[in-house]
């Protein structure tokens, strides 16, 4: 039974995922864990009472548990009261990608894609800058997810975000003419890589915190410094260089979001709505996939605070274009 | 000899179009045409001197003439001195759409497009009102502009706008799966179509100024007024019509450029960004095209005051998909 | 004796309204009623412990109850721990009208001054489009309050609103002669009228949400909407149809409270500041009531997060001119 | 024929009151006179070409001339090219306050109004601040306008501004029975009055420039500053002096318009939308007298940069109670 | 052992000033102490159960008290269970200055520092109104914080702030030689000095609240009134009180900060860096402390919500020139 | 004489250096020349009618000019009518440097200045980086201006901001002792350093136009690009670089300009408040020398607008320490 469905009095008898256990002391003196456990449908907190020394060590984040307890209500919040707890066993046949919210598709596959719009470049030049800095982050594109807190926050979201950027950018390229593919591919394909610079994230894809120099300078500067870097390796010419800088510069368009340059080149425009639609549309599924037909959401805060409506109007589907 | 080409010193024996006339009296107590010349590739001012009063009658504007005179530059901006001018005669073989910015497709065509996105709408309710609305605004179409100053402010621009829109709309509906294809339709079909009751466009296609109707409520509130409107008319269901109202008011996105609502469906939110796109690769194509590869352009007051940079590498231009 | 006189250690025995009622359970598993209890100076939280099922059933919101029990405080709030309860019976003489905050004025005696407006207007248009409209909502003025939380948040507050707006604009139009009063009562009677469509209010006169509608559109867009199908179907001439909706469009002012354009008609003007000051000597009174003479308010959400001044100064009433 | 009625090419020979008068070269080494000419309708700039140096000295600011010459239109704008000009002498039977726009009540009447608000205040230390704050500058009472350029920049018009605020005040106070007359009528009176401090007025009743004073502090500052001084000088309760002060400080409602705190009491809220109001029923007005049923003004840069429309609506006028 | 290092489970036998002593009534209807505890290192909560009714009345604010406890966590927050409460003895030979954050150097040292500066300033007028001023406030200088949250809310922190930057002004005067001294420094010592009427500080040094007029006009205003009050009694030059006045005026430079005027002389454009200056490496300094070498620290609120960092590289002390 | 003294009807025999030179064409088909001519006291146009082909060629900008004519006033601007004009030569004993406004210092003697603070530093790291960035720009520092048009905008002027600025910042380093220099030296010298890659400035110091780079990142980016490549050369630590990095995009403080991330060390938020300090006391130094005690300037755009008061008040003038 997933975490969403849970409610109070229910008997539970289940494996989660620890996302955080810190070990706390009550009112009473006694000690008790307290624990997150995560699955693919959400979060609960969780509370061992009267845990050994030796539990709070067993029971760290990002391993894999299975729990007996009840759930109680506390505060108007669920809360589940564990009984029994124990580290998941190689014979309990479950993995962590089973408990997390992973990408929906696979990132070998999504890797695939981007090298697609790689390999079709045809100056040379954007080509290699490009190819060199996917390849160097080869490793962090399989499970980074593209942001804290707001759309594609899921394993692999970075990568996901890119791919879905690119076939809509492909599509978009065919009725504005005049547009400069390299450019637009690339500017799609290196806007966000530096997120990996800016955020760690931990080996279950959920970003934990920022670096330090993710504060002090944040993704866009150093994608700029990056590309600068990467261009005078591969010897690239001046101006490709700069334009890619410009568009990675640009591309949260406003001061106030980072973007000290508004974008001066077409291609820059639409790679800011083509970023700005990729996020919106996610964000709105996934709310809207919470709201009955008829009925209002909350107040979403990474959508400018908003309520959503999920009208009656049966959704006509097609299916996607890579399927 | 177009007129984006003349330069001071230049003899000049050509047919333009009278954009505007008005009688004036100089220092010395003579009396003057202020004539304001267009054709396809600008407009220049022109100076009739000692004209009679029956000439004040004839030049009016709108008019086509045929006028023989030398250009000067007074106060660092080209003036053309007018010897002759005479109004066009049938045998001259000259009409006015050979003068004017006119879109690059026949409006017939454009407005076929649009018949076919409403004959594909599997919502009764939406295709009755889109049609309908469509047209009473059939004339209009023709020849009406999709703004006063900004983008598209061509003859026709209107048409050409909403037919960019459709085509790019269908293409993201097959990267995003979930929109609702003819809310989505309908709403890039609506969304500017009361521009027509906001502003006057004489029979060049022009805009010349508001209406009292368009200064009090704005396209936007006629708009939806109209939508419920002929919504009641057709009997569709309220939801329906409630939608593409919600559609059309949040269109703008934010309060301070008259959308009192954000959208809070994905529709409208698409809506939103296609429009902006569709605009913004209008301005800036129209901007780079008047500027020499390495150069900025100067501040364009419709791109919040930018530059653009036009880049040396060579544009890779497709066909567009209509074509 | 009041809610607002309790103290913690009190003993109660006394009727009160429910305005929610939701069953929760306990960390010990136990289910309890955890109720919000009002009468007319104020509110206060109970709980009803080990609550049976049938009377969960029993105990609704908006049900009058009688209540025995003990008041105690939890986190520096005031509590009433509940003994017995039960539903208010015919021979228990108590009304939910003696419940419920109320504009100090019978609703139908403030009825009857808007019609007296009504029934002096000299242009004919003015007085059909108001007179169809204000006997459309008759239902709903007898006991809609002006607003969710902000001023007149009391049964009757949108006639009492309205009322006094009428008697303040009759004045100033004595002040300022050039002001059409046709017009400018027309715009007090009509500028609220829909927040009967935007907003539910239950049989006790409060709002309790938003409608669909309303959210998606807006009691402005929703009163303008009304006033050009009210004005059709009178025959009104489309001037006055255009003004009345004009007024109604701008009188928030500005577009971040929802007005896309500011008035441009001195009574349109006039109506914004008329609203502006009915709301706020509303607020500003209903502060000081709770203040004691040199002391400062707190901070109030409603009044731009100002703290309000209670003078020493003796105050010198008036009665008002309707008394 | 009034200023506001010339057009090219018309034979002028009328008096007009010189409002700057200024000597300077033209690029072919003659002097010239560059006036500007003023009646009750309007201002027109005038040239007097070849003037001799005693005229420069003559022919000064404040001036009441008579002026033969013709219209003529120079850069779309018209200029009166003077032919001969002299002094107005004494048997021509003219004087200044036929030239230039004056409030429509004589200045000792509407003085008579304010003292008698004064005369009917209860608090006797309100009523003495404001009777010796009034007294001590009744002498630029007589002539001072409310404002540099925007509403009430007449003679008198500071006056008109305060008794038309006091009669308003006095209305709403019937129907918000809660406000302190004392204070409110208070507020009006002193809220404006450092105007005389802030700015210099020159004896034709028109703002020429700011003092020092004015520019370093502010006529709000110089306001609070000498109520503070009158009151402890008449020993008045320090209460009533601080809520002067406020209100006077608060007036302009927003840091922006120069008020750091916003009103804390009812009666300082009432002053800042009494004296809105005033402001806007004035400047509204001016602009619809100047303009066409059915049209709409040009933009009006005092009231936002709105333009307004007048109605073709009859307006019902009534006379003013003071009438 | 300081506050800052208490963790759960300590038992303490410590002495601790009361901050705050608020009786309150347990959901169980027993009376307990809830108590703020505070030593030179922080605060924490204290509970005192089951008190009698003259331990309420003896354990007040600002005593210092003796307390046996044990910590516990609560809430994830840590408080004092007290078993046994006393107030401090004089034997005990504590004293509160033992228990409250104190500016580092001795109040008379620092007030000496400013009439060194006063002493030295060559305009007789800004020296008499300077010293007139100082030595009417001299009693609360030496206890006054600067401020009621942010930076130098300590005991002696006005006049900490005063010192330092009177001292960092004497060195850029020397760079900037166009400055005026006297005004320099004058504008230092009073910019705040008003601070003392805009706010109530107990004996203890620590803000506990604003006085009403505090409220109602602020300290900028009160200090401006002041200036011009005690220039007026010592007779001084006009001009220097004016100036002096806008200096005060202005020193918070933006209107939403409540500065009406920006300075309008350089002496005030430097007043208003110094102060920024001096607030800000406070408050720094203060974080940094707190933040080990290559963390980030939490926001903080008084510094724009930023997070500082705090650098590996080892900080090369300066003795400062007092010491 | 110069320029700033010049009047209508002066004839003038002077050389001047030539800013801009314009060929144009009169209405009467006459080509003249249209020139700025500068020296250091200001700038003033000219007219050189019936100009021939050759001279066209000859009387380029940055031509030192000899220049007989008269001064006129032409739509109240003085003008040069030009009668004579030759290229100055050899024996004529003028230099460019004597019509250009100059920083008061020697270039080399304010280059050793800076080149003191870098020899003292005592981070290795820190000094390589900053040693090798302003060796590569020494060429340019030596006639660089440090703005376009606000301040320091004359020869030698970006160097001039820099040596003043280190000489304050040392300075303030005394009262602040937490502050580590080199981090705040090595910030203040490279802070603007990239604006010579931002902007070009001709051969006579002044600016003329921005670079494409400098348009597409701004000098900001720069900045930070070229320290993480020095960093990188000369091998530093990477905490070292970053922190220089961050001071240099932070040091505008806010986003609206160009600094996405505020400081977030001590000498980030230092850095910020100096070159605030060094950019107002230059540029209201410059202003007030323009303006007669007792009067208010004009308004300056470069002071957001503000006019400035010359006080009365002798200006006790110190010699700067390094003179």
């Amino acid at each position: 039974m997933g975490i969403n469905l849970l409610k109070a009095g229910d008997n539970v008898l289940e494996f989660f995922l620890l996302k955080s256990s810190v070990c706390r002391t009550s009112s009473n003196n006694k000690k008790y864990l307290d624990l997150t456990l995560v699955d693919k449908t959400g979060e609960v907190n969780g509370k061992y009472w009267d845990c050994k020394t030796e539990e709070v060590e067993t029971f760290q984040a990002h391993q894999l548990v299975k729990v007996q307890g009840v759930v109680q209500e506390w505060q108007q919040r669920l809360q589940l009261k564990i009984n029994k707890i124990r580290i998941a066993l190689p014979e309990d046949n479950v993995s962590i990608s089973d408990f997390i919210p992973t990408a929906s598709e696979d990132p070998q596959a999504m890797y695939k894609v981007i090298w697609r719009f790689i390999h079709e470049m045809t100056n040379e030049d954007i080509k290699k800058i490009v190819a060199k800095m996917v390849k160097s982050k080869e490793e962090q594109l399989m499970f980074y997810p593209a942001a804290k807190e707001n759309h594609h926050a899921i394993i692999g979201g970075l990568l996901y975000h890119i791919k879905t950027m690119l076939l809509a950018g492909e599509k978009l390229a065919e009725i504005y003419g005049g547009i400069n593919k390299d450019l637009l591919y690339a500017g799609i394909i290196l806007h966000d890589l530096s997120k990996t610079d800016e955020m760690k994230a931990g080996p279950i894809g959920l970003i934990t915190e920022y670096t330090v120099e993710g504060q002090l300078l944040g993704h866009i500067i150093q994608g700029v410094r990056e590309i600068d870097q990467t261009a005078k390796e591969v010897g690239a010419d001046s101006e490709v260089s700069l334009l890619l800088q410009h568009m990675v510069l640009a591309h949260h368009y406003v001061p106030e979001y980072g973007s000290p340059k508004r974008p001066m080149i077409p291609e820059g425009e639409l790679l800011h709505y083509l970023d700005m639609i990729d996020a919106r549309m996610y964000d709105m599924g996934k709310v809207l996939a919470n709201t009955a037909p008829g009925e209002l959401s909350d107040r979403v805060w990474t959508l400018d605070n908003r309520k959503l409506y999920r009208a009656h109007l049966e959704s006509k589907k097609e299916s996607s274009p890579e399927e």
